[in-house]
């Protein structure tokens, strides 16, 4: 396929989304958006769904894509838009793109005979929102820490992509920072960094000493046991995508409060983050080119 | 003069007050209070101005030191506590510890024959300050730049403390960070850290690619002439104590809206300044001991 | 299996082994050593092969572990050991570790019924070494280059363990560090991390701007047509083990003399190597005692 | 005085004053060399003092300028040339730039009625110097030390430039930097960089730990008392320029043996140095130009 017509139509979305048709616009496509009350800077504004998805090659829809009761994700707009519609009015010769969609709408997609494209599947995507995601952490600390960072002593569990960035973060900013981690390789690695490796079986042996305790491991690790040794002036931060990582029954017996940090790069840096979507959907745009 | 007896009364003052009442309490100091409507944790509270000055060696006020009509800075206090009432209170052998004094209630101690020790002074306590200063300048940005900190274009005007400290965070967070300077030897200092020198007299050149302008020189350099070349969706900062290093009517003109930050110690890391404080009583105490 | 006797011989070796010896020995390991010209501080000393084996239920030989003709790589002793020899007179319940054995000795103890590890293919030993190779590499290019590292403009070429610990080690001494790769999700590591992203497939356009090139990458990638592009007062360093990914034919037509860095961590490190060694030895030894 | 002739002549020097030469050169000055054995590449070679000389506004004088015996410090040259002669031979039009000039020339150029600079009293160009140094430090401790600097235990005595600078490159590379120092401001620095702080008359406490000790100070501070506390496989260095900081009697009794390291960036980097030396006249030369 040649995506010679550089035309794209936005669907839907937070403020990601309005950056994203933006600097879409600003690199010189024909943007249209639909699913926004308020008009895009420089965007045309489609009347209607079908008005919005004539004659466009590319339709952008947001991250997530859909909500719990199938209409597209579209918090900046009073209209419902059914997913169901959308998969209707699609041509064969269009590509939609979404992020983080759900598998019935891939199968209906398939059903239908049209082309629907994750593009949060993306590992680069997944490493560049680590930076927002560890910035927003940051954030968060600073608001409810009566310490400056500099000086805390921090532990960080996980050492997967958002650990990885979030430790080095903390770090960068002068504190001392202990990772938790379990296999012998991330332990070097750990070391390398200069931060101090715990291993997860032993790491509430070390809770007293922390100020604050940040959890990017998506299962539950931090149980009754744990957080018994959690020091009433600790910030509890869980980051791990739902569930997380702590046992929130087990918290709330123990008055302890862990504060649940979920899709910060929409809300601290929704302009990078549409940066970001921008180059994922670019690289899938010409993979799709050939 | 011997302080042999570990006894402090802790006399108005803000969060930072109540924490410095609790960390020479958790010291085995006797501390007593006065200027706070709530009971201090563990602390003894003083019915009124006389019984709390009275047989305490050591006096510690807060930073800073009074209000503009006179009295003593007591934001947690509904009463009124006049500073000219403290100083007739005092006894030759009694010290009070004060911050940012000014100079009439120096001349009025000297007058007095008693004994006024601004702690303000410390260098080590302004170079400690300038971290939680640049830490809560980097909430700041947070909160306001839609973009991560991590790519960002910064500038910082002057190289003093703050400056120092403000840049190495902002270089620490991944951005690209240039400083405005004049002196040969701070250019030297500046390269040598990795940051863009940028003179003074040129600095409005190079605004255009700024997203962040923080100012830390306490005199009026960012005028008119300056102002017009900032981008609308940049964010202009200034952390100088007042005037302030920026013409704010020609701002208001040109519709840009710098952000003041002061006192940010007090604001973001109440414990830490509190904890700077001590030390730094402390160290004059013991320098006053001989 | 349990190791209750903490009882070792070393076989052979250069500094490393020396120091392995003397760092088991520190440990209260009864330790043996056999292959070595000179006595090993506060170690037993055998008087032949037969000697050094018998009773000792770990046998830990060098790293390469044999040479090139059969023989174990002891290069600070003038008798030749037959790796054969060692391997007949092993007993079943004992165990050899070697680094980086040759697949046909594993096959010759497989036979004979005797049990060799080989504990170079520990990820973690490999993570750590990185750390001498990468301080190695440094020391060469200070004895080569006739600047500072800092602000040198530096290429590092692939993203691997070494790579990366390279990059970064090269950035925090306040170089301008790129990094050659391929994969997007390397490219938003190297982005996150301040580098210089350039694609291995276009490194030769800015190989003119470049002080020093160092190779990681395994397979031939600079061949004439990105040779000819190199400075003549660049450095050009190759640290990919054998056979490197440089042309060393066409480097020669060229007059360019890239510099092979095999070998680092015994030979700028070796105390630091066999800390890593044991380190590495001691994991495998409990994992065998379950 | 108007330097728009832009015609240089280089006076002897060591490899630094060679490059120096081949940059004014590059820069399209007209450059003349004596004081060379050999061509510099491009540039023009008088075949005498007095043709050196003659009708050049600006001369350019090593660092440092002089030797014991009163000629010029040439060391690429087997011919010697007389201060006295240089002095004898200068118009009253021309400027001479030196670096580290004997008071004793000063007070002769001033009686000749002629125009001597010292470029090396320039705070910038010690600024910069102390990079080189720095990194010629960290090469030596990298030749000499059997680990590698990451995770090795050192101390710098002093926080001066080449101890701010030292100290921060060696924890750059992942070293446990403690530093040495004396006043209270410059233990929040030390602290706020995140090095241990050791007050100086303290250190020999900590001596037994250290890997890595770094002198800076010009004074003697390592005397018997402290050395006997060093370890025995210890690294001791001094940067401090002459007579050092370190008791050499002392030392020898103990056989300790300091490294001296003097004179590191013309060593370790003579381009670079040769550029720092290049801005630091021309930036004397617009000064005198005014």
């Amino acid at each position: 396929m040649r995506l010679t017509k550089r035309t794209i139509t936005i669907l839907g979305g937070d403020k990601r989304s309005v950056y994203l048709a933006e600097m879409f616009k600003q690199d010189s496509y024909d943007v249209t958006t639909f699913g926004f009350d308020e008009e895009v800077h420089n965007c045309k504004r489609a009347e209607n769904l079908q008005a919005a998805m004539d004659g466009a090659p590319i339709l952008i829809g947001p991250l997530p894509f859909a909500n719990k009761v199938g209409n597209l994700n579209a918090p900046l707009c009073n209209e419902k838009i059914a997913i169901d519609h959308i998969i209707n009015e699609m041509k064969k010769d269009q590509i939609l793109f979404g992020g983080h969609i759900e598998k019935k709408w891939m199968e209906k997609a398939s059903k239908a005979n049209v082309q629907i494209v994750d593009y949060f599947h993306d590992e680069a995507l997944q490493v560049k929102n680590a930076i927002p995601t560890a910035e927003g952490t940051i954030q968060l600390v600073m608001e409810k820490l009566p310490t400056t960072i500099h000086g805390a002593n921090i532990i960080v569990l996980g050492f997967g992509r958002i650990g990885k960035v979030l430790a080095h973060l903390f770090r960068q900013m002068g504190a001392n920072v202990s990772v938790g981690a379990r296999k012998s390789a991330d332990f070097a690695w750990i070391t390398q960094a200069g931060y101090r490796p715990i291993h997860i079986s032993e790491m509430a042996t070390i809770f007293q000493e922390m100020d604050v305790i940040v959890n990017t491991i998506p299962v539950q690790i931090v149980g009754m046991s744990k957080l018994v040794n959690i020091r009433k002036d600790a910030l509890l931060i869980d980051v791990a995508s739902h569930p997380g990582g702590i046992d929130l029954e087990a918290a709330k017996t123990l008055h302890v409060t862990p504060l649940q940090a979920l899709g910060l790069p929409g809300k601290v840096a929704p302009k990078s983050a549409a940066k970001y979507m921008k180059e994922t959907i670019e690289n899938a745009m010409k993979k799709l080119e050939g």
